[in-house]
């Protein structure tokens, strides 16, 4: 029962959605012998107004 | 100080969320003697071209 | 597919748990139709030393 | 290597987001002696209607 | 700056942690064109009696 | 009503977490106008093994 939750700074396309989601889920049968039926993935693209590393916004100049 | 986070796949209508939370506020407060002021719930409706099952986007045909 | 993530001050008895799960899964199989095996729920048991309100941490005099 | 989620109700201006992020990011770095570039902090405005508190939607009457 | 949470009922011995954090690392490089050393991963793992799936707690005979 | 969750790796001292806590209740009063009282805040210690960066444990050699 693995869920996994994946945020991102900016957008994915949904074809790289699609392919992320497919190779995450082949890695868990793989490696840890998730039945690929048992896998949650989710997706949350972030603005660069919402996403600071060292404390400055993305989005900044 | 429950914090409840729900993500579904697709949408709810502003009813389904209401009688969510006050069902699952309730729960905590009968079963885990929460009071229901301290229970946070928030809700996150994802698209499915954001969720993944099987390896496979939600929105696939 | 609905996930729910539940993270409370404190511990819960297996039983409370199981109770809670079996509520919370028959919420969003009532009134948001979700089929009761889509539904995943995770339990985070967090002590008092972790969790603050208003500021202060919940084990505090 | 800190990751903070801040959710908030309603909403935040890009000044408020900037200065928060600034902030933590110091204080992480003062108390916690983890060095600023370490850091990442992600925003999430959830409208009234995702944010129940005491079993009601926020944005009810 | 992807920042991936991974939760697994169960346990994960370090050496598939450590397999599947370079696989990942290496998709979302791959696919989505982010810097290897932007990648944070976290491993979460739950006990059956704290995940539940259609209602049941996992450690449920 | 903020929540914030904290993942830090490694451990903190229970004073750490304590000011932490007061700096960022703090920080979110003066910038957001968040009453006090309203902000809910969790620290999750993240094992090394737990935690990867560049696609590598933390506790790695």
């Amino acid at each position: 029962m693995p869920y996994v939750d994946i945020k991102v700074a900016g957008t994915l396309t949904r074809e790289q959605k699609a392919k992320i989601a497919e190779e995450i889920t082949d890695t868990l049968e793989r490696i840890a012998k998730k039945p690929k039926s048992y896998t949650y993935i989710t997706f949350h693209e972030v603005a660069g107004e919402n996403w600071a590393v060292a404390g400055e916004l993305l989005d900044s100049d």
